[in-house]
């Protein structure tokens, strides 16, 4: 595997839930199923309300093969329990995973931003600024296309109803709620709130 | 077939431009791809970037099999021409789907909003008011729910940092963005301007 892998949603979760245990020797299943849960993820991510314990096994598997994490076997309570663990490879592919999704997000729908968004202290404070920045630029640059859209429209038809008229309206208003939101996490970032609590990526 | 029919994406946007003729004998599948290009709908709907003539009869011949559209030929310069006409039991689901969309809307995406949207003239004017009257009642409690959840987990990690707080502040924002517009698309209705232009639906 080279660092070009391309990281589905998924594994994406679980790779980043991994990562977060990394300072710690890694994880078993069951923690990460009880993150899932007590986090709501089924409910802010795409990873689906019936994503159960044997897709987060398909889903180690998989990462395991394609060594993106590790794994040994400890004999706890006289039971054989599977910890798992981020490999280099594997926390190279997350960070930049999590940086291109910042940095290209454009305000759409995208399953992976919130994914993202929730491991973005996995970034350095540049990298952080850089990626919201650069998302920012890109949304303005949207959001100013659909104005000159809408203009053009309503220069050539000004009596345009607002259902067609709202087909700009609505996403340029969307794209506003974005830029506001970017705008206010690079403040925090400046700030340096981008960083997590200790006990996580910042050691 | 029935009134519950479920109209999927594809034959809910096909259905739609064929209904806009039909106070001028239905329309030809090349005209219906014409207005897909005119209103670059391959952007705006989820019909797909592909999506072509080939899919258009494909859905066409389903439409027509379920009975929601019927057809005749024509002989236009010595070619035989198929010009399709929506059914009164079309026009009753077409009607349905847009109320049922634009009334259930919760400010997420939906890939049925915007063609729901830019036909909802289909429905008379207190549908119109009543449907968005509706979902801005669903997207305002739905706010209120996040709020409370982003106060309540505030109160138990005052200093949570922005990278947990930004998956309630996104979604807080863009639901306030979609109420925005819809309260502004229910004063346009109160005036009237839901009404498109006559030669579409109001004869």
């Amino acid at each position: 595997m080279t660092e070009d892998y391309t990281l589905k949603h998924r594994p994406f979760v679980i790779l980043g839930l991994i990562s977060e245990k990394m300072h710690e020797g890694g994880c078993h299943a069951y923690d990460i199923n009880k993150r899932i849960e007590d986090r709501g993820m089924r409910n802010w991510t795409n990873i689906g309300l019936d994503f159960s314990f044997s897709t987060i096994y398909r889903t180690l598997d998989r990462l395991e093969k394609d060594e993106l994490v590790d794994s040994f076997e400890e004999e706890i309570d006289n039971r054989s329990r599977k910890t798992y663990r981020i490999t280099d490879l594997g926390y190279n592919i997350l960070r930049k995973k999590v940086y291109n999704v910042l940095n290209n997000y454009m305000g759409r729908n995208d399953e992976d931003f919130y994914v993202a968004f929730s491991m973005f202290p996995i970034l350095n404070l540049e990298e952080q600024a850089e990626a919201v920045a650069n998302s920012i630029k890109r949304i303005k640059k949207h959001k100013k296309e659909l104005n000159g859209m809408l203009d053009e429209s309503l220069a050539e038809f000004p009596k345009m109803p607002i259902n067609v008229t709202g087909l700009f309206i609505h996403p340029i208003k969307v794209l506003q709620a974005d830029i506001e939101f970017l705008e206010l996490v690079l403040e925090e970032i400046k700030k340096g709130g981008g960083n997590v609590e200790p006990e996580e990526y910042n050691k």
